[in-house]
């Protein structure tokens, strides 16, 4: 069965590396939880909060997904270079029109280090 | 050969129709076009600018690619329904790190009316 | 938490609408389990067996992925109308080169039933 | 405008390494020119025909798309590593049911050199 990584709480956690390994790898949705029907609502997925990922040849985030419940609405594909092959949090915005409430997810792929989801973030619809 | 859209300014076209086209089928790149070497560099990719575009299953942009000159640096990939369903503006934000000047520019794919390429934008990084 | 859909044995399935649900969304990997190192070794992903999905502008199969253990090989995006618009078998075949023995996976997504993962693979290689 | 970089025949040229860029490059549509209507048709698009292709993390080919016209029907993303890190001929074969003739297109991409279209390719469908 494919490895689905998903975030710990990292403040207790004792061990430095394992802190930088599981917050560089864990996408966060930054939105406003609550949209405008019909209106474009901007979406932004960003890798990791206090550490940063390497965007190495052989190491770098090459996919972040979004997903209501079930269903993908878009995703993006980067190739390495994006962040001029330096450590960065690698950012994207998506904008979406909801038309009833929603709970995202976003999904993002290590070269490295295989798949990991991100806690879910509820829109409320008005 | 494979047909390669391109914009064509709307103001010097007559026909209502032909200008909502052209239009809502362009990928518009909307960046300061100054950067600063090594940080995260925001860069917007908009449907059209007074056209809005369908979202409908069978007709809808599915793809939004970011070239340096002739380098593929990132790309977005949408379903049908990421607008709601009703005509929109899709936009993506891609964040880059430069580090030297380069020339952007923005290709499209719509369902219906195939690839559609931007002008392009120059970056000066200092 | 995104559901990833498993293959259930569907001859121990009563029901027939399942067996269909069921079999019709599952990634069969057909391959040689026995691969020569350095040499491409075909792999074909075949939607279903027994029961074809829908190629509907609504509702299609948009991806299959190709996984070694954690590590994505590569995937196939389609847009709907590649099988004509019919109920069909999607069908895709990679080459891979193994430098050492593998355990593949295959992903699929259909635009309505969500994430959809097969059983494991084993290829073994001299 | 971005370079879209099309086969020229190598045996009128004299430069070893220039035919070597050259077809390695070029993606290479292998199928069928007679397709059943409502049948599933196999097309191999191959990159190369006489020199392989680099799978370094710094250079590899990173898309095969499938175009019907203008009409995307399906695209392959691959990952550094698919080919063993070794060089060799990308290859992939897409399954497409035709319900009339078509005239098919692939693009490939390269990640230090950029789009490449193939010759087009006519299919009868009776």
């Amino acid at each position: 069965m494919l490895n689905i990584n998903r975030y710990q709480d990292i403040t207790k956690l004792e061990n430095e590396a394992k802190k930088d390994y599981i917050d560089r790898h864990t996408p966060f949705i930054h939105t406003n939880g609550e949209a405008k029907k019909g209106e474009l609502h901007p979406v932004t997925i960003k890798m990791g909060q206090e550490f940063a990922h390497p965007d190495d040849f052989d190491h770098f985030i090459s996919q972040i997904s979004l997903f209501n419940k079930n269903q993908k609405l878009a995703e993006a594909t980067f190739l390495p270079g994006a962040l001029g092959n330096v450590k960065g949090h690698m950012e994207i915005t998506f904008n979406v029109v909801f038309d009833k409430n929603a709970e995202l997810y976003a999904q993002s792929y290590c070269t490295k280090h295989g798949i990991w989801e991100s806690d879910p973030q509820k829109i409320y619809v008005q």
